[in-house]
């Protein structure tokens, strides 16, 4: 039976995760795969970490030259985060000739053109499903379950903080700051909840998972981005009474024109499969050409959960010798070629406070009219303390750019107090 | 760039959604896969179909021998169906050294070990992700995306069908006789629906994916069967009224006594992501030890739908020299220990009709505290003209036979006039 040697650089939530599936699966690895799969040894600075897992003092490296240059590592698992010594790391562990599997999102968004051209150069691999939607296996789905298929659209609930967050914000009715507050005491927020909230994460993951699916390279700088932190009460509740839910999803799309990719909070019909991935929960919306619409639901994050597809990685690796690169083929030059479509199409929700004066409804029209904006559904609220009144705007699809052009110039009419939010629509 | 050629051995539905999809993306393929791949020729007596694709008349062949003697035939496609000459043909094929691709669950479920034999003996590839859940990737998931987890269990929608018929009752309020003629009328039943509607397909599915998941064999032949013939309006109203909606599953489960396999019409609670599955859509969820709860979501059926599946097959294995069987390893003599069990644990439905007298209550819970059943919720509904009342039952989790005795010995009280039925309960 082939032996396998893994090592782990970090052992926090994910990389402890790894160690424990790792050392509790490896009868049940021998028996289904046929590998006797072993860590052989972790790099983790926190002796508390260590401990806690129980790792033998013998597996413990001192450095990563340790790691690298040890004969009996197969595999190195990249689990430390961000871009500073996770980088060098990969790149050390790739230039010896090792393969890897990593979770860094941050890393593979950023670097994995010059991460991938070593692993090519040194004939190993780099494999990172558990980069994106935890323990969902997208990656390998989109790799070898739906090659078939020219990807029309992708939709992804792709970051569980956020997803918690407006979750709680529509099923206890409390304000996005209350539930920050919880999610932080929690742990399922950071202290600094901006990479989250700000929709960082999901463009990294959208980076990613839209380069696979569209065979281009498609910088997370190229991805239009809105947070979910001016989300309020009021939307969420017009939402319900509407037939929507809010989501923050991230969107690829491959057009005629272009590629088009955005991340940003939606309202999504509640009857779509998206609208009922609650709590933590993440999930993709894919359709091809061929296959139609597919889903793929799991846990988004998570010690075993993302370790699950970092193990799946790490079997992978070492069960398919012939395949070393998880990712697309032949697109050396695609990123100079592919167009980024910015004037994207959609339906839109619109919320706005005017004063109940007679012809400003008229007058808001006009604008619509001029601006190609064409109406579905519009409903009025009585009248508050103040005379004013709240307009409430679904369109039909319409151009970004038509839209931003007539709220620009709806905002500025004599009796439109403001224009108190701008939501996109997906049925 | 690799030629590769592909022969397809029947043109109905599916082989001409295949036929479709190949030529279609030929040059898709040359750029995003590396390979040229082409149909060779196909199989197929019917000139109509030949004529509706297009099929050149040179590519045409006469018969299997023609088929599996030429060199440029690299994988064989079997769409024919059942088990008569597809049997025969697709050993012809590997007997011939051609990795065959099959969308035929029947053949599978029934004839896998025979093929496997002579796949691994001729080193050729044997793949059937088509033969479940239509376009959706379940097997490569099982094999190459969870494949680090134990799978503890899976719970499938996994005929379109009678998802189609259940949903339409459920919608419309009408009765099985009624939507069982729309739904032939449409096409999407059998003019013998037998196999669909008895469960008698959700059982070959269930053993195909069980026997993946579970790294054991398991017959089709061990399944628990029961369809959906006799699902009521009553049942379905009761269950809307207690959060339920009935779906046909396919259940698998490992638990420490043994594997429990079971198709069945069950009440699923209306949260659960599966009870949202609609229309003639498929959807599997699993739970596995690391990852948790997964969901895979989408067409069951279709020309192209199911031709993706077949064709993304195709790809992975002119693209992946090294994997030559798509299933489980290591199990040569798993079927001859693997332990069933029968008197499996579940929540249960019960609906009676009884006299509306004193004390029959009384006697019948008497009746389930001996068999240690354990009442969750209870409904009566208001007295008939006849002077009978509905009594309905959830029970907390009990075993199959305590449930199964204790409605017989119901049944036989005096003043209960029938127990009018008992479904399976997944919260």
């Amino acid at each position: 039976m082939k032996k396998v040697g893994v090592a782990i650089l970090g052992l926090g939530t994910v990389g402890g995760g790894t160690y424990r599936i790792i050392t509790e699966h490896r009868e049940f690895y021998q028996k289904t795969q046929d590998i006797d799969l072993d860590v052989e040894c972790v790099l983790e600075l926190n002796k508390d970490r260590i401990a806690a897992l129980g790792v033998p003092a013998e597996k413990v490296a001192a450095n990563i030259a340790e790691v690298v240059s040890n004969p009996n590592v197969d595999i190195v698992v990249e689990m430390i985060g961000g871009i500073g010594v996770a980088r060098t790391f990969v790149q050390a562990a790739l230039n010896a000739g090792k393969s890897v599997v990593t979770s860094n999102k941050e890393l593979i968004a950023k670097y994995s053109y010059e991460l991938e051209h070593i692993a090519r150069r040194k004939n190993c691999g780099l494999y990172y499903e558990a980069s994106c939607v935890g323990g969902v296996p997208i990656i390998r789905t989109l790799l070898d379950g739906l090659q078939a298929n020219c990807i029309l659209s992708m939709m992804g609930i792709v970051n569980g903080t956020t997803n918690y967050i407006l979750d709680k914000m529509t099923n206890e009715g409390a304000s996005y700051e209350e539930v920050l507050k919880q999610a932080q005491a929690l742990g399922y927020a950071e202290l600094d909840p901006t990479s989250d909230v700000e929709g960082f994460d999901s463009t990294y993951k959208l980076s990613i998972l839209s380069s696979m699916a569209f065979h281009t390279k498609i910088p997370y700088t190229k991805i239009y981005r809105e947070g979910i932190t001016t989300i309020s009460q009021e939307d969420i509740a017009y939402g319900k009474e509407l037939g929507y839910v809010i989501k923050l999803l991230a969107i690829g799309k491959n057009t005629p024109s272009g590629i088009e990719v955005r991340v940003h909070p939606t309202y999504v019909r509640d009857n779509h499969p998206l609208a009922s991935v609650n709590d933590a929960f993440n999930a993709v919306y894919i359709t091809g050409d061929a296959v139609d619409d597919v889903m793929l639901y799991g846990r988004g994050a998570g010690d075993l959960p993302t370790g699950s597809a970092v193990v799946s990685d790490v079997i992978f690796a070492a069960t398919h010798s012939d395949i070393k690169y998880s990712t697309f083929k032949n697109t050396a030059n695609a990123d100079k070629q592919t167009k980024f479509v910015t004037n994207f199409s959609s339906a839109y929700y619109l919320r706005m406070t005017v004063n109940d004066k007679v012809g400003t409804l008229g007058k808001i029209a006009t604008i619509f009219a001029r601006q190609n904006v064409s109406i579905g559904e519009m409903i009025q609220k009585d009248c508050d303390e103040n005379g004013n009144v709240t307009l409430i705007f679904i369109t039909h699809e319409t151009k970004e750019q038509s839209i931003k052009t007539a709220v620009s110039k709806i905002a500025s009419l004599e009796n439109v107090c403001k224009v108190d939010s701008l939501l996109r629509v997906v049925s």
